[in-house]
């Protein structure tokens, strides 16, 4: 049997995920040992304003951790665990359910071997809640107890992490009617710098889903805009981003079926929405008005100052009894395949060189890296390709994304990292990541003779701080340029 | 000049395939250890049962190593080898057409540089046969004879070499009209759970074929049911799949153009089927109607519990005058591009979740690893992602393998390592090369600081033994469950 | 701060862009000194023939490496520097704007860490007019000064530098109805064999487009055969490439949007034309007839031996704004995803196997290497898959190439290095570069015991060397043969 590498107390690697090769580790250590300590930037989160404007006590470590985790879930799933067994009760919480929930997760951790999953629960459970021991079917309730204890400690509130987590800025997504409450409640607290919303239209988008109607009600109900016709619907949504800008938003967010942004003409955008509304639109022609839409949206972000992203080429709840039994967000979500060099044509031709616009593209089917968005985004000003998203944002994932754009788009066409997460304790733990990784890719080209070492740390500082930074600028409307 | 690296005797390098940073290769190699002396399961192969129920002597080098391999067949030609060159006069093989076909081979060795053809030939060469020189055009007949002299002893008869091979099952490819006659032969001598067949009945469901017809009237005739209209079609196959659980079977083995499973209604399936009898069925019809028939095939797989199987996406017979010359399986396949997430849609929607139904998926375009195969495959418990299937069964495609599909969908939910080969002798090089390159793979992670060393050796022996054990159980109707 | 690894006088270094690990890259350096002094082959360049003919001095730096540079121009661009900035002012060239552009260049340098536009440059500076500081904006009027200095004297000549870079055959790119009168002019200084021309006649081919008339009017002219109907266009087109057979030419050069090559009846064919020539062919209709003349293309390439090159899948002039106004190769050409398993299917069942006919395919979508291009060149043995192309022709996807293609096409299957470059000084450097990932990547082989020493020496000879001799044999009819 092999010597075990693990002895007491457990804690992560000061070298996790760093190359292996010891003379490139050295380089990458020196890389990171200057980016570790910059702030975060999460400029793209699912996490909840609500968390932290009220910021009480995180209730578990269930909560915390396992139920809002899709990547824990599935992967869960995908070995036979029911989604049954991993909800708690109609009923709410109790300690006995978190618990359960807790211990099916311990029996289960040879499934996240390799997955960036591991990593980031790993790395908060030692770094964040100084856990010392590895999670197994043994340890699982001592570990559980001893989350539970911190949890009740005021340096384990929200804003205490955030502030102990060295996180700037974060932007949470919040649809089109969101009433922004809970942002407003934070910017009276002083944390309206701190805590962003983001501009989510998708739901107003496509005109074929059933909710589509009730969604343009509420559009108008909180914009106080008529939606009844196809120009008091774009007022609301002007308004409506207006509103986000004036509360500090510096993006909206856009994911749909596919990329094209085909403009209709004014006729042709005027008939469909009309026939949308009488609950009479095929689904090519909403497939149509939704790439019109997108390019309307390019045209209000190049006059409101909105950094444009899209996260495209998702088919969400592709089991609908699943979604229908366990609701959406439990890892029933499967990519497509994409295409963009004719997709964003449209858009590109009319704002792809306008200062004004900024676009950032994101996608989680790799053949358009090198094929497709680093060529677009090695020429077009205005567009930038985004960090690997949700699958890909994983150490052998992202060093894919360096290796497939950097020769043709360099470092500087990208946004820089990027996370796109709804657990707030593995926000450091992906930066954590991406920090490496870039070092790691760095100290190759270092190692190769391929890059000088001051450019290589320069480069490092750009992707963990300046590029996000400079990415998404604060919009000129908003109070707090 | 450089110094030569090889000086006699000439043996394969005990650490061939390994990582070449020696601190990573010295774990690789502690990872190695564990699984170089595990049994071999060869769940999907090419052998034909015939050669080990008779268990007669192999008759000569070239018909062991040379005309049965198509990676061989297809690099010669690609160089402008004529196949006529390659193939045994009609009036059947004989030494000097042996010999003569071998020493084409050993003329041509540089273009194997780089491919698994030549790590396959050469781990059978050194480590079956103890050749002790690299096969030269001037070594070329020593060699020859060296290993037909071998093959005139008992140790080199098939049955032995399975023993040596330490084989514990392996697992025949068989239309569905066989009569599986050798397994029964074998089964009376024991051999029943080592040497079992695989249920393939893609000539069943391609209705457009020419010989579509022909084909349902062998089924007819072997399973003794009436099979000109539809039910009595579904009976027939039902009834086959039966026959050939009794015999030992544990999967099912479809290879079409595309993967959809959409399901036709039953009025239109009949229809289709009425006038497919009557050939009079369209193109797009019989795509449709082999669509529905691989649904079906998973509803009976969640019957009768064969695990379904598919390797899709092969354009047979690329040229169609070189197999009306020379036949099938001569290199002249080729794979085109594939899309899952919406043809396996209906399927998963219905089976995705069912504990009695497992499917496993294997592919040539790596495109869909990370896009789609691993997020479909990290979610469905009822689907395992096939290993590197084809021209991907080979060392840098392994790895890419992993990479691509560990982050999203780990180590368990992949099929752990499934052989497919014609070529008895290249099983135990197959596994032996999978065993490395995986070991590489864990090595590096260990490397990275990404996965603790008891943890890597035990991921090991699941990919080498527990998972390809697990992903193919004994079918409850069995007689060796 | 880390220590700087750039120490006066700066130079690039020996080891750059060989692998990081100390025991491959001391394998790959022995494996460099054997393919680093072997002349050069540039088999498909867009260097102007009329640049040799007169053997004129550059004019200046910027002319040299900056404007035709179309790699260096769309990452200037797509950071934000109008194109504007870097174009000569309408009345010429003169010292000031070439000063200015070149300033800006230095002042965006950080922009090209990563790519390989860096390395061609980089290598230019050092080895070709031995700059021996880094490019800076403090230092960027010295480097321009020094540049200017060397290029007033002989041996920076053009065809000075041609004999030092050790070039024994430079192929030049010409349309069909190129007078071809430089290379006469060449071919009278004894120059023939050294720089000949290549038939691309793309424009011919694509009879939808608004200047396809105007073609095959400047055609008839130069081939002095009537055009207006069918036979008369493929007989000056069989003429055409005889003149071009005749100075010297070994290939023939296409570039569509697919690579569709079905041929149409003959009547078809004509029915299509004749439209085409009256103006009124539809979209669909002028592709088809595309898809023909490929077919008619290789048919003439079998019959007078002109090596056919194919690089298909790039939307040009992606922004029709930015060619209106600043013409055609400034960094807005984009590729697309492809197909070539079906695309090719009938040229290959026509051509794939005739002695007399060579194709070669280049693609930019590295997602048909494994699954499609590498198993077709792996079989068909006039096949070969070009080398890495366009964006491709960089380090990294240089090494993805070899890992994607090797296992299933080998190496002989390959075109070995082919260069694509319209700045004259980065021939070496690309050369140069591509033999260093070559063996880097055999290296990597030896090192894991895949490949011994002696055959990877051979290996990467073959590739730097006598490959793309073999691939572009010189043509029958030629007197240079």
């Amino acid at each position: 049997m092999p010597t075990t590498t693990n002895e007491q107390p457990w804690r992560v690697h000061p070298d996790r995920a760093l190359p292996a090769d010891p003379g490139v580790r050295a380089i990458a250590r020196e890389i990171l040992d200057e980016t570790a300590p910059l702030p975060i930037l999460s400029m793209h989160g699912h996490v909840d304003a609500e968390v932290l404007r009220h910021d009480q006590p995180f209730p578990d470590p269930t909560s915390l951790f396992i139920t809002p985790d899709h990547y824990l879930l599935r992967m869960l799933v995908s070995q036979g665990v029911s989604l049954d067994d991993l909800r708690f009760p109609a009923a709410g919480v109790t300690e006995e359910s978190a618990r359960a929930i807790w211990r099916i997760v311990s029996e289960n951790v040879r499934l996240l071997r390799g997955t960036p999953t591991r990593y980031w629960l790993e790395h908060a459970f030692s770094e964040v809640f100084e856990v010392r021991e590895r999670l197994t079917p043994e340890s699982a309730d001592r570990i559980f107890d001893h989350i539970s204890d911190r949890l009740t400690t005021d340096p384990y509130r929200p804003r205490a992490l955030f502030d102990r987590f060295g996180i700037e800025i974060l932007a949470t997504t919040d649809p089109a009617d969101a009433t922004l409450e809970h942002h407003a409640h934070l910017a009276a607290d002083g944390w309206g710098q701190r805590v962003i919303p983001t501009f989510r239209p998708d739901a107003l988008l496509e005109p074929s889903a059933p909710a589509w109607r009730g969604h343009l009600d509420r559009l108008a109900s909180v914009a106080q805009i008529d939606t009844q016709d196809y120009d008091g619907f774009l007022d609301a949504i002007r308004a409506r981003r207006l509103s986000f800008v004036e509360a500090g938003a510096r993006a909206t967010d856009h994911s749909h079926a596919v990329a094209d942004t085909t403009p209709l003409s004014e006729g042709e955008a005027r008939r469909l929405f009309t026939a949308a509304r009488a609950g009479d639109i095929e689904a090519t022609e909403a497939a149509a008005f939704t790439g019109h839409m997108l390019f309307q949206m390019a045209a209000m972000s190049a006059a409101d100052g909105l950094v444009m992203q899209v996260h495209h080429g998702v088919l969400r709840d592709h089991d609908p009894a699943a979604a229908t039994q366990y609701g959406p967000n439990i890892g029933f979500d499967i990519p497509t395949g994409m295409e963009f060099t004719r997709a964003l044509r449209p858009l590109l031709n009319a704002y792809g060189r306008d200062p004004a616009f900024r676009m950032i593209v994101f996608t989680i089917d790799e053949s358009t890296y090198s094929r497709e968005l680093a060529p677009l985004a090695g020429v077009y000003p205005s567009l930038r390709l985004g960090a690997p998203w949700w699958f890909l944002d994983a150490p052998d994932a992202m060093r894919r994304f360096r290796e497939a754009t950097t020769e043709t788009a360099g470092f500087y066409n990208t946004s820089g990292f990027v996370d796109d997460t709804r657990a707030f304790c593995s926000i450091p733990a992906r930066h954590d990541l991406s920090r490496r990784i870039d070092a790691g890719y760095l100290a190759e080209l270092v190692g190769q003779h391929r890059l000088p070492l001051d450019e290589a740390i320069e480069t490092a500082i750009d992707l963990a701080y300046n590029l996000p930074k400079a990415s998404y600028p604060p919009t000129p409307g908003s109070e707090y340029v």
